[in-house]
């Protein structure tokens, strides 16, 4: 039997384009040195059967295909530049929704601020939205370039949109899982502030401390820094499901997963999650004392 | 009944979209002020089912992903800065198959001499392309800037792509409507010739004629400045279909159309075609003569 792409997974793919270019930084985006400073570019797809949950509205598509995209420059610490839309529509599709979209996706560029310079339209036999969003930065922020000693740092809670995938109705997991938003402005102070490394959280905290992990060094997280409610943990139950599961292995919460050095005057709300030491492993102490090793496990397209 | 997309084309799509946004330039691409020079960007999305011939092979598929985008800055003069690549595969693929889109998409950016600077894989029933291409242009050639009495012209002969989609086997036509090529580096020699205006042939001649018509100004496009040759003629005759629909209402040609002053001294292979005038009309003077207007009718998504 001939080897499908579900049999390697998304990461093998990445790799194979990684190993066939020379000019691919892999990192949260492409970055093109320019002048004085550096154009931050990446490219992310939503495709409705995959990426909508289908308690989603038109308008909240468009807004999270602004989302995914800006959040990846907010992970450099880039400003942003503009935002190309390229969006495939079932040809059966009401144009009311697409109007509701566009919107969308115009609303989420007004509010991170980054200009709509292109669009574009095609059809297809489900909603894809197709974004590309253009930064400049003068000293990107690397995604694995933590040095020993540093504190590892989250911008807020998370774990948040992965119950609201499990959940109906209108409350903070919802809202999240529905219409979460991109941490730009965090990333810019964060870079300022001296930052060492960062990245945002799209697959789930246990994938991205794996990215993040520089040769050589660890990460200890520690749960009880996770600040999880007492709420997530009773809903989480009653669904039959684990918190932590959904804290470390789900993803889609778009905040910045960063570290910096213990001596620093960072101006935002964040909270301090752990540290990096020099185990060469990944680990979490529970809050029973115990201490285990995160698994490398998140959201993978192709594994189903 | 509500109104549906394929109700109201492509073109109407694309207009709500520019209604919405200041920032749009609409042109082939987007042009972005970038210090001195201007940040030329454009992202297209090719889907199976819709842009692939069944007899495209999926390296074929890789290229023209390619081809389409450095088409657009092409047609703006630009100067390749770099290729973005967001691809969707159906998780029954085989790597195989993934592996040989992979290599289209990186002969065809070693063809153009523009680097692959970032990948992403995602999933989706069918195979999805997506591709930003990122130039730099100090004056962009823009669309619809012709002067009366300009030249209209053309970097080669169109209707081969569109003869090819009807035939089999290995020849001119089939090599042309399975492997097109952008006209990368005769785009930046035509915007340094001084050329008034460009744009590259995707949805046709009669359809880019119409994009490109200054207001009050007019084109007249003569049959036998089109080189139309016997063989052509033929074997559409053969295959019942109008050879002159075929080169007016096709496109996939990926040609330039442009504009330049009489008096030039254009340095590549180029054929006049016909000329600005100001008869606010767009027309063809046929072999026999006869004068008549070009339909504006062209390739249009939505519309079957």
């Amino acid at each position: 039997m001939a080897l499908k792409v579900s049999d390697i997974g998304e990461k093998e793919l990445i790799n194979y384009i990684l190993s066939k270019s020379k000019d691919i930084i892999p990192d949260d985006t492409a970055i093109t040195k320019f002048g004085d400073t550096n154009l931050i570019s990446t490219c992310d797809m939503l495709i409705e059967s995959k990426h909508f949950p289908k308690e989603m509205s038109y308008f909240q598509m468009g807004f999270k295909a602004v989302t995914v995209n800006v959040s990846d420059l907010a992970a450099m610490g880039a400003n942003p530049l503009g935002f190309l839309l390229s969006i495939a529509l079932p040809k059966d599709l009401e144009v009311d929704y697409f109007k509701e979209i566009i919107n969308g996706v115009v609303n989420a560029c007004d509010y991170y601020e980054i200009p709509l310079i292109g669009g574009d339209t095609n059809e297809a036999s489900e909603i894809i939205i197709s974004g590309t969003a253009l930064g400049l930065c003068e000293n990107p922020l690397m995604k694995n370039t933590a040095k020993h000693g540093d504190l590892i740092c989250l911008t807020g809670d998370i774990g948040i949109a992965a119950l609201g995938f499990n959940l109906n109705g209108d409350n903070i997991y919802t809202k999240k899982s529905l219409k979460p938003l991109a941490r730009l402005k965090e990333g810019i102070i964060i870079k300022n502030a001296g930052a060492t490394s960062a990245t945002d959280i799209t697959d789930g905290l246990a994938s991205e401390l794996y990215e993040m992990k520089p040769d050589s060094l660890g990460f200890m997280i520690y749960e009880d820094k996770l600040e999880i409610s007492d709420e997530f943990k009773e809903i989480s139950y009653g669904l039959d499901l684990n918190y932590l599961d959904l804290i470390l292995h789900v993803g889609e919460d778009f905040e910045l997963l960063f570290t910096i050095d213990k001596e620093n005057d960072l101006d935002i709300d964040f909270r301090v999650i752990g540290e990096v030491n020099g185990s060469d492993r990944i680990q979490i102490t529970l809050s029973n004392g115990e201490v285990t090793e995160i698994e490398n496990r998140g959201y993978n397209h192709y594994v189903s």
